[in-house]
């Protein structure tokens, strides 16, 4: 566990509702008090308001809505997941930056966040809209022991892990679609892309991309896709602290990956099938070669989606894009 | 294609059985008299003899047994497989590097291939010894579209095009070892190591690492490895031209990666089959979890080996060491 003298003052100032004497500060970091003021400065400029009373001290009273390590690492209850953080203000995407890392050794549950994305990016190379301050973009990277073929169960398993973590922060209820969309009322509020390093025959490194629309407002989203996509903050009428709500994927996404590497992939399929948008419901599915019309009967052990044709077929559909009936 | 001065210049001075003026040479490359000079001065560095007769011009008249992609590239008969070549005299790994070619966008059939690997590595993370000068470490850079789970199919691929590369060069007849040894009389004379960069549901590129002992002598061989290891010198028992064997594993495996674009695996598997060392043997086979013992029956579509046991079940084996019956 890696901890800077700058997260180390978030969590001290955060945990205290007095104030607290640059002396002690000092000495509890174990920096000048010199440095402690330096870094209190730094902290201004990132939009914390830091009062500064003569003999008592230094309190925060207003924290920005950032993805600060400090901020994020602060209480985060997991052995592994967000451990380390590398933060960005701006960066081309996560997942470019999380394979570089992966590549160089990096833990197992380091994570890559932004504040913006240049060029963020989803399945099958499409772009992913990130723009600055509103969202959460971030890649995680995990070393399970498995083969490749087993990866789509993570993508599953973070879906479930998002889905948890934005119930626990909001109140809202999501649901997945097969396989890495989750939606709130329809509308698209979560992607997650998984990328793999491996050997032909067992996984280095597995990278899952989560890129979900916090605070945008309505009006902030792109004309061709205003109709499909929404935010935390349009559904729940209240923007949404983002470290918070990081934080508690990351708890969500640890036991899980827990129960995942003891029991296999089973207990995960329970949950995330309870979390389906799709299951037991007519859906248009379009694959490379062509489109199919059927039933989405559920998801294998690897996490294929079975569907159901008009004929009583039964097709696994590895990749694919799915559409679920219209609302009417 | 990238041609580099230099490679214009290796390959106009190989065509010809005469000497060529500098102001010929000038002319065509496109370049100064002077640079002319100064790359055949380079050349002499690296251990060509390189003749110069006032009023006649240059002539090569001895070669070094190098990698340099001017001599690679020198009558390569591909459209993609070799035609960037990335020379190093030492790396710590060419898939190390090679992988980072792939992430920043590297063509199809760009190959990284090195004199030296200080960190040479083979499969499950094991080292591969590359002494300097006597080998081929290579890797070569492939984007086919296709399930991660189809990757172990490029393994075995790799593996004929690199004994059909070494019988024509050599005229050695060698066996495959599934999944990724190729042996000349029982002794592993190439490892193959197949890593992946992928989406869950979609490979981006498959990086084939290839390590040939070419030119390594009997006794230069670890003492822990000189009774399961040999090299085509000492098999053939005479040198071997490095330039020309990659030339020849490119345009073959070139081939069949058309091959098995357009008709699938089927075809490879075939010819996989008729230079397999272990099928139809009895072979003990170790996994992660265990041992078993049983009979080599064959390979599956997805590149998986079937191994029947002495009961008659038929285990399908996705990652293993197989060990060969010792000759009587």
């Amino acid at each position: 566990m890696q901890t800077t003298t700058r997260e180390r003052l978030i969590s001290l100032l955060s945990d205290s509702d007095d104030y607290i004497s640059g002396q002690k500060l000092s000495e509890i970091i174990g920096c000048s008090r010199t440095a402690v003021w330096k870094h209190i400065e730094e902290l201004r400029k990132e939009g914390y308001v830091v009062e500064a009373v003569q003999k008592r001290g230094y309190r925060i009273t207003v924290r920005p809505n950032n993805l600060h390590p400090g901020e994020i690492k602060n209480h985060l209850n997991t052995e592994k997941i967000g451990q380390v953080v590398h933060f960005e203000n701006t960066v081309t995407s996560t997942q470019e930056i999380a394979h570089k890392h992966a590549l160089n050794g990096a833990e197992e549950g380091t994570i890559i966040i932004a504040d913006e994305q240049t060029v963020g990016r989803g399945r099958l190379g499409r772009a992913w809209h990130s723009p600055k301050g509103s969202g959460v973009w971030m890649s995680i990277i995990l070393r399970p022991n498995i083969p490749p073929q087993k990866a789509p169960q993570l993508t599953l398993l973070a879906a479930v892990s998002v889905v948890q973590g934005i119930e626990e922060v909001t109140g809202l209820s999501a649901q997945i679609k097969w396989p890495n969309d989750i939606l709130i009322d329809g509308k698209k509020v979560v992607g997650i892309l998984t990328e793999l390093q491996a050997e032909a025959d067992r996984v280095n490194s597995v990278i899952i991309g989560i890129g979900i629309n916090v605070n945008t407002p309505k009006e902030a989203f792109p004309k061709d896709i205003e109709t499909i996509a929404t935010s935390l903050k349009v559904e729940k009428g209240e923007e949404i602290e983002r470290a918070y709500l990081v934080r508690a994927i990351m708890e969500k996404m640890e036991k899980l990956y827990h129960i995942y590497l003891e029991h296999g992939f089973a207990p995960i399929k329970l949950m995330w099938e309870s979390s389906a948008a799709s299951l037991g419901k007519r859906v248009r599915v379009r694959t490379i070669t062509g489109e199919l019309y059927g039933k989405a009967q559920g998801i294998t052990e690897e996490g294929v989606l079975l569907v159901e044709d008009d004929e009583g077929t039964v097709h696994r559909v590895y990749s694919a894009d799915i559409e679920l009936p219209q609302k009417s």
